[in-house]
């Protein structure tokens, strides 16, 4: 039963979040977002909002002027993608190598199209020559679909080159990088994206509940001249550009923007924009390398091949006979650390780490690697004491 | 060109939020948004959401199990009522006296189902008979929509009645409460409403993005008997419900909850329930006859007839000869009071003043009467001056 009385505020409990999201917000975010209410037509507003897109387009590295956040998570920020730009009846190969490209292949179905899958092993990149010889079996297929930074494995696909697979065959196509953005090299217009869905509870650390999306002039046109209206009222393109001011001229109500969201999301990209997108992805590899050496000294080994692995999110592998609930109860509760779970046929196989945003910083580097060797050893893992802060500290340049 | 100078934070002007929504927002609301994030499968935020639950049940006066903020703005939670109770082919009434009746429309249409429209002008409430006659001639329909509070003309329609006759047609309703909820009387559960779907910038005085929808045993059914798969994964039922524990057991991983508006709604339904919600009720009834008694001495008229007027919703008809945007863009500048403006056919010819949730109260009312007067005196319009705040401050027992 639950208690009702008045006054039941409730406070959250302090904690730190590495998991795979969302992550620790900046307090300038956090402050952002308490900010009083103003409408959602206001003049005021309406110039953040034209900030707002300059500010994604810098994030995206795109001048693809249909930027814009989903006022709404992730998943609609890939629906988005996917009910503007398949029709009934159409084609689209979706390359799976985690629990997002089977979303996407969700997704596809739901419109009405039929999915040609691209398999890879849970913890592999996409291939990118199986994806040819795919596309090669399939001519009539207009669309490929795949996940830049696959958020239940950690492995990193190579955008650029799928692109071009996806474009030699004349296919668009739909990236998700909702774990990518801000955290990993991201080159929308340089690599010829043509349509892309992030979030913003990742490596931009703003509070879940808006996707940032960008499409290209030949998605824009494909969008245009679709035979069948798009099958979502709330997700429809052609009249959230009415809103958002795609069109130029003046902004027509579409649906109530989530304005205090907007308003942290806006804060993050100016932090963002302050660190410099090249730095902050640095910065995340840079404590990648340090909490991997510590876990590596540590004994345990990560999930992804080196030249694949995302550094904002770490895929680590549970040690043999290890309850690794167990191990993440007891973080939360004696450390306030959150880590993540595996998920699929990763569940119980892996722990997954983030570094993401405000999160990747040495102090969570340090808290992690001391915290989860003193479970893992209280637990009676085979673990290697003592060795994984000495090991970080060397990538940090401390070697007292 | 956008300036994009390091540390250009966005500051809000400060605003009094008198449109159709979004509403000011209680200082306990925004300092709750402002709290630390924790993760959305967190033992604290799963408790917090238990707790929604009820709150939210209070609120809609419901018992009903499916009882849950949807994760993006109150369109959204018409959409997850259309794609969920709806299948293709289906035959829906909707009843159109406003903008969201014409929505409702169009969701129906995009679900591959087939409307039939009953239309009242705008400003009317829906009319009983009229439905009664229309169901009499379409016996395989099996769905009503109608709008419980039509925010684009200030109508309330009776929701008892209506949900009455469609029930004795053997068809489940759906209804729009976005306006309503917190601000009208609405009794879920006595009235029999079968689904509902609302908004949280409106009465509830919290931060858009989240939609409370409620559901019936009879729409659960229908929902669970479903033979097409919903159309969109990320706002089908089947899926959210596993989130949201109404199934009971483990809370499986849909998408990541918005968590800070999450902590808001939660702060707002607190001070809801301590409040009372039929004390709220009566607020929101006491500040409009205030507001009403005001415009009426000023000279000016409410497009609603009396015993349809939502008292949170101010529809007031525009003097001739007025330029109507011209004393929002004034009442803005000067005073920072935000009215809004008529939509569709209404363009022009109405302001909507909103007394919703926190910003229901006499400061605003009084603000609101006196900027008016000024601004209309002041661009030559015909209002009575120096009456409308005495006429005010009788309602309020201020007879000095």
């Amino acid at each position: 039963m639950v208690n009702l009385m008045s006054g039941d505020s409730f406070h959250p409990p302090v904690r730190t979040l590495m998991g795979p999201g969302p992550s620790d917000m900046n307090p300038r975010v956090l402050a952002a977002m308490g900010r009083p209410i103003i409408g959602h037509l206001d003049p005021a507003f309406v110039g953040m909002m034209d900030q707002m897109k300059v500010l994604l387009q810098y994030a995206f590295q795109t001048e693809n002027e249909l930027t814009l956040p989903v006022s709404a998570p992730g998943s609609a920020g890939m629906e988005t993608c996917f009910v503007n730009l398949v029709e009934p009846g159409d084609k689209v190969v979706v390359c799976i190598n985690g629990v997002f490209g089977q979303r996407m292949k969700e997704n596809v179905e739901r419109c009405g199209a039929t999915p040609v899958v691209v398999e890879d092993d849970w913890g592999q990149p996409v291939d990118a020559q199986k994806l040819d010889s795919t596309l090669a079996a399939h001519p009539d297929a207009r669309l490929v679909a795949f996940v830049h930074a696959e958020t239940s494995t950690g492995a990193c696909s190579d955008v650029k080159t799928l692109t071009q697979v996806a474009h030699a065959h004349d296919c668009l196509v739909i990236v998700d990088s909702v774990t990518g953005l801000g955290g990993s090299e991201l080159r929308v217009d340089d690599w010829g994206v043509d349509a892309i869905y992030s979030g913003t509870q990742k490596c931009l650390s703003c509070t879940p509940g808006l996707s940032p999306v960008s499409f290209g002039p030949r998605a824009v046109e494909r969008i245009q001249s679709r035979k069948h209206k798009v099958q979502s009222w709330f997700l429809d393109l052609n009249l959230i550009m009415g809103y958002w001011g795609s069109g130029g001229g003046k902004r027509a109500y579409h649906h109530t923007a989530p304005i205090n969201a907007l308003y942290a999301l806006h804060e993050a990209l100016v932090l963002l924009h302050e660190e410099g997108l090249e730095n902050a992805w640095a910065r995340h590899r840079h404590h990648h390398e340090a909490l991997k050496a510590g876990l590596e000294a540590m004994g345990l080994a990560l999930l992804v091949e080196e030249p694949h692995r995302l550094p904002q999110l770490n895929a680590v592998k549970v040690p043999e006979g290890v309850d690794e609930a167990a191990v993440r109860t007891r973080l939360l509760q004696r450390y306030g650390l959150e880590i993540g779970a595996g998920l699929g046929p990763l569940a119980g196989r892996i722990w997954r780490i983030g570094l993401m945003g405000f999160a990747c910083n040495a102090k969570n580097v340090r808290l992690c690697l001391h915290a989860l060797e003193s479970v893992l050893t209280e637990m009676g893992a085979p673990v290697e004491r003592g060795a994984a802060l000495p090991a970080a500290e060397r990538i940090y340049g401390v070697t007292a």
